[in-house]
């Protein structure tokens, strides 16, 4: 029935890296050792880059002590890439990998990095030229497609819930309104995983603004005034994707009434920049003192630790991370699919347990997927249903503790 | 020969917080309950603001759990405040705790702090009233002088050299100019931390740039464009404290040859607003960006994160403050010092080991530490010197690691 195809296989990581994209890495390599078919295990620096200048090495050759310390090694150790492929770009990458008679492409990354493997795969097909192209998901955005939730996410989630609960203490030991800006420019996973560590109301985060809802600064003014009153601080985790009703970015709209340069640089996809920049957070935190008066006041941009950051992994992630990179050469090989991508499923019943299966690639490709309507609750918070789902993949969040505070009897 | 001291023990929190601050507090509670001659320990809501408005709890009633909970949370959990008492203050807190028979006064803080225990301790002698004063050390900025160096810096400075591990990958996968803003205003210890995961000369940060330094502007557009043409790539850090030879902070020099605002906040003292804000980060990042051209630059601020994380604290750091507690007690009961701060030594000789003695309030009170010339390399660098000093007090890093990256075969 299958075919065994007989060849090298090229592996490459694209797009912003996390803390567990090696994982996958070390995954893909260590399962391709064990099948015959695959004669050799080539890894592309910085991605299709790397496949159009045949700068590649021979990962068959890593030992099984380097494999083990790269896999806990954050960020793409071949080196990352963000590039959409033209039609020429894609030919001289089919071209690149005839030369070294590459069968199988793994390619690691999200929604973009599917479509570039999908077009890659299209013209392969088009030449007659046999090779299997998977996609192996990777992401803290968590925002691909048919998938339960994305290899990387689950660190990333940990490391800002565990953020948050370090700062609503740091802001109940020195009260007034603290705003985290969070990684998410269309979906706000990310930014609802500030809400894992809350045992209560009291807990902060207080206010959550996602990108799947309009954000109304006149609202969230008041929101922040509301609370503020009542507890006499307030923690916001705010996602740096909030945009208005015609889905301009906040930051853009304040900046163009502000009248100033503070909508900063367009990225290379003409984009506000607004990951690495602290300027979204400091617009906000302006934007309370002009109007809710004498307050403390701050503000912080997480940034690139959020996906980065290697001293609190969830081992959750990073397990499901490394199966899913064995599962795209599993599935390569077994000839049950041409191509695909590696997805995730949960199994019913019992504890928490993901199993990985194969979708087709134009099902991930382009489109992204926002956070659903049950896991959102109002305007500005996540609902218990989000926490369920989250939750595990962090692999738990240990709660803080408070002094029982027992008043002093009057001598 | 010694007094044996009868009454209530009060013990607060002062200042910025840290990961480890309430394992001196938990200390404290555990070692007061020792001692029959402490009657109750109370503890203070925010500090010396909690003893002038007689907001205190009975720390006696909490239970081994619950401490141990609150051991492992960071932040004060007392509450803690920025406040320089006038002398009408410190009249009052003296009233305060003579109307609660309190006889041992703990307050957990940094220079400042100390400088409060101090006038506290004067007018209690001027007024014949027997109260022993003992200051427990604590800062992230490592800046107190005397003590080998400040429980709460070990962990900030593990969380700091994490995070430039990480992100120095994450600048290897995605090349660029990385400058990421660490706290210190006045002193670089927990900047120069950012060094300690490093492996080599391309491990970054490239360039550290400290308040112990002057900051030129033009040196450090020619130190980041060396680098990069040498690496492709550049991680910087910088101190929030940088400044020109006049001593005024670097963001406000930016912002006034800019003619804007961007110099943000002023603080209660009046100082400009270095925490808190990415706008130091933001207008570096800029000042690379028009001189040097096409190059991907960002910039990060890792805020109160710093000293806040619960989830990456050092275990060496965690138990000198839980040890410099129980020592700041023992040191007030045996009544050898009326009144004292406690300091850390290294044991002479084989494996790190610190030790906990007494110095006087004043020696320690008011003016802070900067590193010594010992630990600084050129204009841009930190010694091995500093790291053999700083390394043991994170309790260790671990190294990243590489790829072999054999290069393949041609066929």
């Amino acid at each position: 029935m299958t075919t065994i195809l007989q060849g090298a296989a090229v592996i490459g990581q694209s797009g912003g890296p996390t803390v567990v994209i090696n994982q996958s890495l070390v995954g893909a390599i260590q399962e391709a050792a064990q099948h015959d078919c695959i004669t050799k295990m080539l890894g592309a620096r910085h991605g299709v880059k790397g496949m159009m200048d045949g700068d590649l090495i021979d990962l068959s050759l890593e030992t099984a002590d380097t494999l083990e310390a790269i896999a806990k090694t954050p960020a793409a150790s071949l080196g990352s890439v963000r590039m959409k492929p033209t039609a020429e770009d894609v030919a001289k990458i089919v071209e690149g990998l005839r030369r070294f008679d590459v069968r199988y492409f793994f390619y690691i990354g999200g929604n973009d990095t599917a479509e570039t493997a999908h077009i890659v795969e299209q013209l392969s097909v088009e030449q007659g030229y046999k090779m299997r192209c998977f996609h192996i998901p990777k992401t803290i955005d968590n925002d691909l497609r048919v998938t339960d939730h994305c290899p990387g996410y689950g660190s990333a989630a940990r490391f800002v819930a565990h953020a948050f609960q370090g700062d609503d203490r740091d802001n109940r030991s020195l009260m007034g309104v603290k705003i985290n800006v969070v990684m998410g420019r269309h979906a706000g996973w990310l930014t609802a995983a500030s809400t894992l560590g809350r045992r209560n109301e009291e807990d902060g985060p207080h206010l959550v603004y996602l990108p799947e809802r309009v954000f109304d600064p006149e609202q969230f003014l008041a929101d922040v005034a509301e609370v503020h009153s009542r507890l006499g601080r307030c923690v916001v985790a705010v996602s740096e994707g909030i945009h208005d009703a015609d889905g301009k970015p906040f930051l853009q709209v304040y900046a163009e009434q502000a009248g100033s340069a503070l909508a900063g640089q367009a990225d290379s996809h003409g984009n506000v920049q607004l990951s690495g920049t602290g300027a979204l957070g400091d617009a906000l935190a302006n934007l309370v003192r002009e109007h809710l008066g004498n307050i403390r006041v701050r503000a912080d941009t997480f940034g690139y630790l959020q996906r980065s950051f290697p001293a609190d992994v969830s081992p959750i992630d990073a397990s499901e991370a490394r199966e899913c990179g064995r599962a795209a050469v599993r599935a390569a090989v077994s000839g049950d699919h041409a191509s695909g991508s590696i997805a995730l499923r949960r199994v019913e019943g019992g504890e928490y347990r993901c199993e990985p299966f194969v979708t087709p690639l134009h099902t991930v490709a382009k489109h992204t997927k926002d956070m659903p309507e049950e896991f959102l609750l109002g305007q500005n918070g996540v609902s218990p249903a989000f926490r369920n789902y989250a939750l595990p993949l962090t692999s738990g969040i240990q709660p803080m503790a408070d002094l029982e505070g027992n008043p002093v009897n009057s001598e």
